[in-house]
């Protein structure tokens, strides 16, 4: 059976830019429960290496997913989860982020398509990179 | 240097219950931009194979945000990404979830613990599994 997802492998996204508040923060701590105090006490956080609040990971993950596969560009599809996810630097809360994303495996068999979505911070340097798998269905 | 994060190989959290809701899903749309109609839109949901607006998956990767290393309970750590994350199942809106954690593995060399995050629906089958790996500062 043929499987098109309707981009080719290296086939890259604009580079979405947004800034994550303290508002985003808070607010995601209260909507998942996390709210570990690196992530929302400011006078802790100033107490460790990290000198200020960061964002939580995995909000950084839910901004970066993909918008290449979106149910207007391609056949239906799902996430299925990440081969692989790093948060490699610090992201301090009222960070400007930079959003890209970049089509790195297709596996035909299992109807599926690798994305590397890659958080970077104003100095271009990455801070995450993730490897999102969809399914199309 | 001895490494001693607090936790041994196998320990296991409580499992905390939480329900999902529709407020929680558009308000985790919002946050992230991510407002792909499989989430949001009713109607194009029903003409799905799930049938009805299911859960994103980083919502619930969210939710599942180990409670064993907290700042309360560990020495300082930070989240340092994922080994493997997978949606074995659709988590439609409205579901009540149950959260575990488990501790994986601990590599003392590198400073890293590794927590299997579960999320089960009520039947206890598992919707979602997460590899999720803390590094100690």
């Amino acid at each position: 059976m043929s499987f098109d997802p309707g981009v080719a492998i290296g086939e890259e996204s604009d580079v979405v830019t947004r800034q994550v508040g303290v508002d985003d923060v808070l607010q995601f701590a209260d909507l998942t429960g996390d709210h570990e105090p690196i992530h929302v006490d400011e006078v802790f956080a100033r107490s460790t290496p990290f000198g200020e609040r960061l964002v939580h990971g995995v909000l950084l993950l839910g901004l970066m997913a993909d918008r290449l596969l979106t149910a207007t560009h391609a056949p239906p599809n799902v996430s299925y989860g990440y081969d692989r996810v790093r948060f490699m630097r610090p992201v301090p809360v009222g960070s400007r982020v930079f959003l890209s994303s970049r089509v790195l495996h297709i596996r035909a068999e299992r109807r599926e398509v690798v994305v590397e979505e890659i958080c970077r911070l104003e100095d271009g340097q990455p801070a995450a990179v993730a490897h999102h798998v969809f399914r199309f269905i």
